[in-house]
């Protein structure tokens, strides 16, 4: 994978150091603006007018298994509020002008009068629950990861200069803990959180579920391909195929929650190098997100206790990255106000 | 001082609850939407189009004795800077459409050729190096709360839904610490920090200097108006002022780093309750932040380590609070999408 660009990252951080603030002022602000600088291969950056969230949906067979406190029903029912507009990601995206767009990757349900663009990439009803099966074919694995890959081209294409993904599918926090427990070489306690908010029974059911699915998938944890059919969903897949491709076209991509970040350290693990073309929106409650950013570098710009998922904590955090911009862009050079 | 409205914040808890959304998965947003909601009394609230930063300016005798990393002359500069749209939370507020009036309370220069708006409410050329002398006379404190009680009406008269104030003046973290330790009957050492980046014996100064002037005021720190007489500064006596007449007008206000949290205690002295009208923008790395929000029982939006002062933190949390506001306000409730 292709890095950043170093000179217009270096070229960032002089002008950032000749800004009329004190130095380091900018704290994480200045940060930001030199990787948005270097991903965007300019310096100052442009201002960030197109921004695009991809919700990739689908269901887990895991969800019939009591890892959840919400039931499977809620996922085609959400899909069909994001499309009238009103999901918690859709109120955010419009109040920051982000485009939202919903992909049916796995969702378990017909969605009869949905249109034909939401479905039409759809990869299968449900991916299978991770315990007791492999969550996909490999056909159906490849199959994902393309279906991915494609919708980034096709945002980048339109347009796009900063992309999010975003999630929908009940019980998706389960096989994403998975992933990371694989790619961590981790045992299931370290990894699982309550996602939406199960219970005490409810955690220690998921992380049953999660130490039968990896004893399951055994050595195949060694390969992220493996990794996503075993252990993942079409989904995640989708997400992870979505997220290569951004960093292989040089577009940078503002991670969420857990679903999000698993899929980035996935990513990773497919293609070294695609993590510096990633930042990190929001910090999530769930254990196994803050462990995969470690491991991949990344610190949230927010911490708040959002678990909406759906790609709600990155949207959130584009006007942040919109106020990086703004300072490297528009702020007065010391040399300009205080002239020797 | 009359709270926010706590039946709209009744109605506001429970709109949040009925959301289509796991519950409590919108975090720290959804409590801010309720208070958002109490303040403006209404639920749903409003969308946030008037958004309001006053920056402000004056300088310190302290700065003359070694307590900050930079030269007096920086503050005017800075209000001309301001002036021209190019400081550092002009571009920021440009960014998230905050206006922004900059007014000139106490620079320690004419400030030639600014407009008579910016200079019309001058109080003095400079305030008092706190440790030898008193900020201000008690005439002149009376006239600095008056002058940024007037600058609140005005801005709130022209259809301000939500305040900011900002600060610039080289020096003032330190009367802005003196406020915090007086109110919190602390210690020089415990509250305070680098500023905008003093070294080890600038730190070591700046805490000399605060205990000479803590001293020196006594027993008068046990009233927060001689607090500001005493070891305030006239633009500090003026924030404290705006602060003061927002929380009366039912307006409320995001707050910046140390010296907008430092004007909000003292404004909390003088009218208890006051602080039910403020919630905070931004984690300042000045510890007397810290301990002037734990008092009044606010917890920062966003910790970005920014330490440029001017409002800036409380602007970058602008956002976040419209983020809040749009959740509430539009996204689809449970009993719309799942009818039983």
């Amino acid at each position: 994978m292709n890095p950043p660009d170093v000179l217009v990252a270096a070229a960032a951080r002089e002008r950032l150091a000749a800004l009329a603030t004190p130095a380091g002022a900018l704290g994480r602000l200045g940060e930001l603006a030199v990787w948005v600088s270097a991903t965007l291969g300019e310096c100052p950056p442009p201002l960030l007018e197109d921004v695009r969230l991809v919700v990739f949906a689908g269901d887990h067979g895991v969800a019939a298994h009591g890892v959840s406190a919400y039931p499977a029903a809620i996922t085609p029912a959400m899909v069909r509020t994001f499309l009238t507009g009103r999901g918690g990601v859709s109120a955010l995206a419009r109040a920051h002008g982000v485009s939202v767009r919903v992909l049916d990757i796995a969702v378990d349900d017909d969605l009869g009068g949905v249109p034909e663009e939401v479905t039409a990439h759809k990869v299968r009803r449900g991916s299978g629950a991770i315990h007791l099966e492999d969550a996909l074919t490999a056909e159906e694995t490849a199959q994902a990861l393309r279906v991915g890959s494609e919708a980034a081209s096709a945002e980048i294409a339109a347009g796009a200069q900063l992309l999010i993904s975003g999630d929908m599918g009940i019980g998706n926090t389960t096989p994403s803990a998975a992933l990371v427990a694989a790619g961590l070489g981790l045992p299931a306690t370290e990894v699982v959180g309550r996602g939406t908010g199960v219970d005490d029974a409810g955690l220690r059911r998921k992380i049953e579920v999660l130490d039968t699915a990896l004893a399951r998938a055994g050595a195949r944890t060694t390969d992220p391909v493996d990794t996503l059919t075993a252990l993942g969903s079409a989904d995640l897949a989708a997400t992870t195929g979505y997220l290569l491709a951004a960093a292989e076209a040089g577009v940078p991509v503002l991670l969420d929650g857990l679903i999000s970040v698993a899929c980035a350290l996935t990513a990773e693990r497919i293609a070294p190098g695609s993590a510096a073309w990633y930042a990190a929106g929001h910090r999530s409650t769930e254990p196994a997100q803050s462990l995969a950013l470690d491991k991949l570098g990344l610190e949230p710009l927010l911490d708040l206790d959002l678990r909406l998922g759906e790609g709600s904590g990155a949207v959130a955090a584009v006007p942040l990255v919109r106020s990086a911009v703004a300072l490297l862009r528009d702020v007065a050079l010391l040399s300009e106000i205080m002239p020797t």
